[in-house]
């Protein structure tokens, strides 16, 4: 059995990220998706287990003593974070598994498993981030150009990445997405189970 | 300006190599094909420089001489090669370069262009490669063998090749050598240009 294997995917604010991991999964539902678990309370829109599994401080403590996150962080009295086991399970029983995380984060699953494939999206230019950023015209320049920088901050740290997608038109950056999965199947230790097929029979 | 890569494709007789490069050229004509030269005299359904450049043995020798060839090999007679010169060129100007060769000539490349990508184009088992091996019914028992014999001998070194690619049907074998060719495009090495785009008005 083939093992699958763990695309980290990261991109600011702006980059559009959220929405192509909608499409993403739209057209290719057999990736699966690695749910983080989070210790801010529930929303109203939000529900157990779709992109969340919510859970206690005290149990979120308890994971990180034992060891059992691929990375976390605290971010304003919250914890945040992916739990291993599910990720490798599935890995081990032949699926691709995304794990949406910050720069942050992608460092710390690098460390833990450097054989995991990173794409980091990417606005097409500045202006358009600018635009993306500002586009909802509600907001003090204040708050604009915070999220400019946090954003800016994070694409200083795109060059850590194997993969620069960069998103100008969804459908094509989604393409590109789909390319960087295929294209690792096909990667010679996933498919050395063809080649032992066709020599058995020598 | 971002450089071009250079793209090996190997793959044994029965394995359906040439019609999935005829497909894929028509599907994404803007890879370049190399063009092997070689000494052996042109058939009567060859032009010059469209799959090969025909020339004479004493110009061969002095390419061999001048170390101007990324590989070569003598058979029956005569010497067939790949000239190292259109590649690099093809790279510099930004073009992707698809060679076509045999498992020594791929291993001859690889020592030259370590960052070359190679890509095996596999039957999809051994009783599909007998079938289309001795699909055409004329031929005696011996020379199938014989052809069978050095598929498998070429099979046994498809695990030098970076991907595997199954030829079960040939639209989804070109989306796949195709997918291969997205994917080097979006490696970090040739998406520096955007990072640096979006960040140099900060």
């Amino acid at each position: 059995m083939n093992k699958g294997s763990v695309f980290i995917i990261s991109g600011p604010s702006g980059s559009g990220k959220d929405t192509l991991l909608v499409e993403l999964f739209k057209k290719f539902p057999e990736i699966s998706f690695s749910i983080s678990s989070i210790t801010r309370q529930m929303r109203e829109n939000e529900k157990e287990g779709e992109k969340y599994h919510f859970i206690s401080k005290a149990e979120f403590e308890k994971m990180i003593e034992n060891n059992e996150l691929l990375e976390y962080n605290r971010y304003v009295g919250n914890y945040y974070g992916t739990p291993e086991k599910p990720v490798v399970s599935a890995v081990e029983s032949g699926r691709d598994v995304m794990i949406e995380v910050d720069v942050n984060g992608a460092a710390q699953i690098r460390k833990k498993l450097p054989d995991a494939v990173s794409i980091f999206i990417m606005p097409p230019s500045f202006s358009e981030l600018e635009r993306r950023l500002s586009g909802r015209g509600t907001e003090s320049r204040e708050a604009i150009d915070k999220r400019m920088n946090a954003a800016l901050d994070e694409i200083k740290r795109a060059e850590e990445y194997d993969y620069i997608v960069v998103n100008r038109d969804i459908p094509a950056a989604v393409d590109d997405i789909i390319s960087i999965i295929k294209t690792c199947r096909l990667q010679l230790g996933r498919q050395k189970h063809i080649i032992d097929e066709v020599l058995k029979k020598c």
